[in-house]
């Protein structure tokens, strides 16, 4: 299998067999993870944060130093040079002289796809637009698989904003390589666009709208749980109305299965009850681990550190 | 002596001996400190900042550089998960599982020991509210020692803000382990409070209060003076009337000791005359040099490295 | 021929045979630049951006770790101490005690050689004021020579804001080293001013001014343009007047010599057409691939890495 040089803007660019190669690498880098690796000495990445984003970008840097690699970059577009009206595709034309490899987080649909097309060097997409957030998704099938033992087989809920998350739709995009139960929970005003889960039916995947967690509790394996923004609602009192149907509380993991996992890309603000950190169905701050790992396994992969 | 893994919140939490312990090493590191370490090769520091801080922000992230680790991190907190809600205990939950140790700067009095509560990793509190800087009081204890070659029997003047400055808390506090006089020169308006003069006394410092630089310049050994901010007097004309009685100028020297020592935590404004930085009483550029030393000695025995 | 320890502030600041032995540096590096090299292994830059510039910023970053070394520093002021009133002579102070270099970008014209005068370690000048950008001039002339093989006896044009930018001042000087005919292409309102001119006249250089691309294209051997920033126009509709004959587009470039190459110190907006990226023309992205290296060489000289 061949990863050197390659982008990974959506998850839809590896398959199946890829994706589990790269979580086979994790499995090995899970076990070395604290010695002292130097598979990436004298490699440069660049991270580009066009968007603030603090986990994602010190998860990705923290990969390439455990791997004996170094970083440069910035954290907010304020300080680059975009302030001065420069382009994404001059950027990355200046950037690819100076690094081996460059992380892109942008606000804009495809700017991932764009500077992987200019760039001769390559590019990880770390969030663009509300479509792609490939290596969010990755670390999601990671922690399942490495939690359930198997990703195959699972009913698996979505709960919360489905409409402008990105972190959900690279998710099911990614299930869709599985035999999967998807159950998707959201507000009205926040249900997974159509076009989404046509494709994801047109892949195989089983899925089924809810309006509750009350549905979904007591059949879930997995529960991803993300967070609903009130600026999303045009009426604040409608917001009001049905946020307790997206919130996860203690109390409700009563009725649950008793090998229940929760996940949550993070941050969460009032949607995940804290009481559930200190019970064994929460494996969100786990899930920031496997990202660690998951994106050390990318960067050797793709750097041709491992081949 | 055993540091590994531990905290360092307060400077209270070590005792004399353990500090002393950490001179120790100090003193070692100084003679190697140009030297290609590799004590710390494969570590990661993250280094939370959500208060700017340049100049310890820079201190610790150069001297874990200069022992081989590296570094992750924010300089200020609007680039932060916390803009979008997060809370400090999250952040720390998530942040762990990237690095080897936290050096945390933060607003709030209670900050870093909330963190140390939670982290299964090291934290070193590099300054939270208005108590607490301990390896700043670390560093100003270190100078003394390198530079007068004892702590016990000196005479030691706090000069400016002693209400609201938390490196004069900290410093007062990690003397009382001395045997020395303390004297506190500040406006009526930021006077130290009653209940830390009532704490150092019970701690065994001999404590006096004066009202003016000339009351303590012929007697001091050393000289430790402060920014006043202008912002902390209600009543601007008040600060005009006291300001004159807090600066350090070079005539004042004319009647110190000859062998007086003059430190600063920096950044200064106009309390401290730039002509002074040239005659052999300044030591508060050295005692920045101190500073990166210290940090060397304190992450090499918290990681480890050194025992 | 000795650079160990010295500061690089003016372009005029190095000899001619100083500035070649650069470039033989920087040419063996280039042939190195993927290898691991160790060469800074242990020693610390200090980048301190009191103005913002990714892609300098960037480009001795990359320099500093593609050598082993390591980076601390600053993007922007605002995080900087300086917001709490520190001078900058205060700032070197303390940096230079973390530190083994300084490179340092500041709005004001003086402050790279003040930094210089006070500091014990080395200073670089990653742009001052109007005037001193000399690691650009450096690079630009780097480009030069790689891309046409010499400079002396070619017919060079400036074009577009004479008057503002320091990039085109610092090569003007950089260029009075050598035979060239220097041909300066500005609108009225930001020509050269008169005493550069009259500066690099006495220097030995050919200068012509001239009112439009139209008048230099058949001639020159190197275009060097930048842009022109609206701001700089008290009326609009000058701007709005003028700005055509300073633009370089395709279409252009039927007239020009077969082995013209064109230049930019980049960011762009409108004056370099983006068709021309395509064309044997372009240089501006490979020149910044000369930065990183030139920037390595000068990096490893000063640093005493390389004799």
């Amino acid at each position: 299998m061949n990863f050197k040089g390659r982008d990974f803007i959506s998850i839809r660019d590896y398959t199946r067999e890829e994706i589990e190669y790269i979580f086979k690498i994790a499995m090995k880098l899970e076990a070395m993870s604290k010695n002292n690796l130097n598979l990436l000495r004298g490699k440069i990445l660049a991270s580009l944060f066009f968007e603030p984003s603090t986990r994602t970008r010190l998860s990705f840097e923290a990969a390439m130093l455990r791997l004996g690699g170094s970083v440069i970059g910035f954290s907010e577009p304020k300080v680059a040079s975009i302030a001065k009206g420069e382009t994404l595709s001059d950027t990355i034309k200046v950037v690819e002289n100076y690094a081996d490899i460059i992380v892109l987080r942008h606000p804009l649909e495809g700017a991932a796809r764009l500077a992987a097309e200019i760039a001769k060097i390559p590019i990880i997409n770390a969030g663009s637009g509300a479509l792609f957030h490939p290596t969010q998704a990755l670390l999601d099938l990671y922690t399942i698989k490495r939690e359930k033992g198997r990703i195959d087989g699972l009913t698996i809920a979505l709960v919360g904003d489905l409409k402008y998350g990105r972190t959900v739709h690279s998710l099911a995009y990614a299930l869709s390589y599985y035999d999967v139960n998807l159950l998707l929970v959201a507000p009205p005003i926040l249900r997974m666009r159509k076009e989404i889960i046509n494709d994801l039916v047109e892949l195989g995947v089983k899925v089924k709208e809810c309006s509750s967690l009350d549905e979904v509790i007591k059949v879930a394996d997995v529960i991803y749980i993300t967070r609903i923004q009130k600026e999303r609602f045009p009426d604040i009192s409608e917001y009001e109305r049905v946020k307790g149907s997206y919130k996860l509380t203690l109390e409700l993991l009563n009725e649950c299965k008793p090998d229940l996992i929760i996940l949550h890309p993070l941050p969460r603000v009032n949607e995940l009850d804290t009481r559930i950190d200190d019970t064994p169905f929460a494996k969100y701050f786990k899930q920031t681990w496997y990202g660690l790992i998951i994106r050390m396994a990318l960067l050797a992969l793709i750097l041709g550190a491992i081949a």
